[in-house]
């Protein structure tokens, strides 16, 4: 576990591109072109990725879907080690793109996938955040219901910006999105958890929203503690009644909900407890 | 209105960003991490970009939704005219993205864009799909609803890229696309029409699809000419079932529908009057 008092705030920003240090691509390279790729966020302590085995699984699952080539995972540890280095705390971010093509959005048969690693300061988030909670308003942005894509950390991210556009307008961390027909889906950037009569609930991310690692690693803690737990679909009503709700990602870890709109939550016993087992198990940090 | 015998292919591929030659930018590139922009495929004859005022304004309508800072239509102009040059016949892409920012989906308040204008080879399809027509497959991959982008050509194309590969999986030069609800949306690169009892009838498009610049002027020489035409919801029973079928777009211009499934189309005669008529209007170019 590394406390906010031990770590040293990352400064650089490095980029390896196919594995050389670059800065830039081609304007033709398809996740310019098309949102043509996939990405994952990686927190990164002392040198080492979190939840690593867990990115790679996912990313590898959605270039099955999309039918882009995964880059071989060895190839992603070798670049990882080269540009994590002694980082003390860090954020990874990696983009793969299907590659470079020409125009129009049939892809070549055979294409190359661009592996995109970078580096990036960790975010100044009060540690409040954590420790205390926050307060979060409902967007007014819907996201859309696409089967195809839903689930999946794909480019294509114009729904997010929107809704962090309007979560910075609110003044608030974090906004909770709502899709077109209004189930609550997740954060602006972050999924969603309601603890209600001793169950974790999460909304459903088959038709929207982004399947989170750290939102897989819960259900996975709840199912191997033997936590109640359950994927399901979850109006505003359902949220605002809830015993405790809190947000997660990779970069966050879990931040505890202490109001919606007119709503007030305590930081609950279940809501520290996950967030305890998660730091213990090295898939998230306390800054 | 230049026929296939005269025009010249255009072999160079050139790149402007931001008024300069260049192929290459930055990884922080918002359009690279997000699909956080728009673009606008232009046919270009004689060095003239075709529909150039409505690409224009359709550029600057899906500026203001997304709240991007469109560049200034007179740099536009000038960026293009240094483009396109003598250009007997090519295509002209201009991709303006957000800018260059940092991690996060939020936006640095004071973005630059980037405009990245583009200059590719005429694509070769056979002039027989604009004189004859095409034969077209219905896509198993559904697109998704999503009122705050539909209309819109942005950078999230996923969906298109989805339905292009299927689309050459069919062997058919282009396929029908239905949202998740059934209804009849586009072709994967085209917008279409309907003919029944002598009306032009188009999809709705706000809830999905592209709203195209021939559509758009094929609604508006409709309304100039007194002609019924309407945009509605179509099933692809109602497309089945017409007296007429036809695709368009900027590039392909007009190419009617022989065949979907085991329906047969006749070229008919409003079709063939709206390709006319739109090539006599510089909108469209019969290659």
């Amino acid at each position: 576990m590394i406390s906010g008092s031990t770590v040293t705030k990352m400064k650089r920003q490095q980029t390896l591109i196919n594995g050389q240090f670059e800065q830039q691509v081609s304007v033709l390279n398809r996740a310019l072109q098309y949102g043509d790729g996939l990405f994952e966020t990686i927190a990164v302590v002392d040198g080492q990725p979190l939840a690593w085995d867990r990115h790679i699984d996912r990313l590898q699952a959605g270039c099955e879907r999309l039918n882009i080539e995964c880059p071989k995972p060895s190839q992603l540890v070798s670049e990882s080690i080269q540009l994590c280095g002694q980082s003390k705390l860090a954020v990874l971010k990696l983009i793969v793109s299907r590659g470079e093509g020409g125009r129009g959005y049939q892809p070549a048969k055979s294409m190359k996938p661009t592996r995109i690693f970078s580096l990036h300061d960790w975010p100044d988030y009060p540690s409040d955040y954590q420790k205390h909670g926050i307060a979060v308003s409902v967007c007014k942005t819907r996201l859309g219901l696409n089967p195809s894509l839903a689930g999946l950390k794909h480019l294509n991210r114009l729904e997010q910006v929107l809704l962090s556009q309007e979560v910075s307008l609110a003044q608030n961390p974090e906004g909770l999105a709502l899709d077109i027909e209004d189930r609550v889906i997740e954060g602006s950037k972050s999924n969603i958890f309601i603890v209600k009569n001793g169950q974790f609930l999460t909304p459903s991310l088959d038709i929207a929203g982004v399947a989170g690692v750290i939102r897989g690693k819960i259900l996975d803690i709840c199912k191997a503690s033997g936590l109640l737990c359950g994927v399901t679909t979850l109006s505003l009503q359902d949220v605002l009644n809830a015993d405790e709700v809190f947000l997660c990602n990779s970069i966050v870890g879990v931040w505890p909900v202490l109001q919606i709109a007119d709503a007030a939550f305590k930081t609950g016993p279940y809501t520290q407890k996950m967030q305890k087992q998660l730091v213990s198990e090295s898939m998230i940090v306390m800054s």
